[in-house]
């Protein structure tokens, strides 16, 4: 990606993935782009940012909890997961972190 | 870098660092090395994980927000800082947030 997510003020959350990858693509290109499209269109999203080099870092900014909540519940989110853990991830980490400050130019 | 941050149990804080670069080195890998060496010897200092594609992003794991404003104090942080705005980066965000949960495989 290269935009830099356009946030409210906050307080608000983010949702931080970082991961490493198994060789090979297996079906993971596909797959992140259809999740990237499907959490834009839940409710509560705020926007995304990502870079992979060596680690995969995947932010993705949601209003509250509740949000989410629902989006880690929606079935093909479920079933990206799954896959996720089986196939295309060696070591990942979630983090769920409340955004209290934000500045920049 | 290709390693997940080792942290410890939530709570603790993270300072996000997104930003699009200007083109050409002009001194930025050097300073980017200098401020990643010297930000792990500091104080409260827990962690870094950092990738560039397209956008940038620099996340650094803190104990608390006292260790994250003795960092901002720094004066060769400060130094780097205003180089960054002055010529590395045509834009930056940066957000505080307290890791309020973690979790991964």
């Amino acid at each position: 990606m290269d935009e830099i997510a356009r946030t409210p003020e906050p307080p608000y959350y983010v949702t931080i993935f970082t991961s490493l990858r198994t060789p090979g693509d297996n079906g993971y290109d596909e797959m992140a782009a259809s999740m990237a499209k499907l959490s834009s269109e839940q409710p509560g999203y705020l926007g995304m940012e990502s870079a992979r080099e060596g680690v995969g870092l995947t932010l993705c900014y949601w209003r509250d909890l509740e949000s989410i909540k629902s989006w880690r519940q929606h079935v093909d989110h479920a079933q990206a997961r799954r896959l996720g853990r089986e196939q295309w991830y060696t070591e990942y980490r979630v983090r769920i972190a409340r955004v209290e400050r934000e500045y920049g130019a």
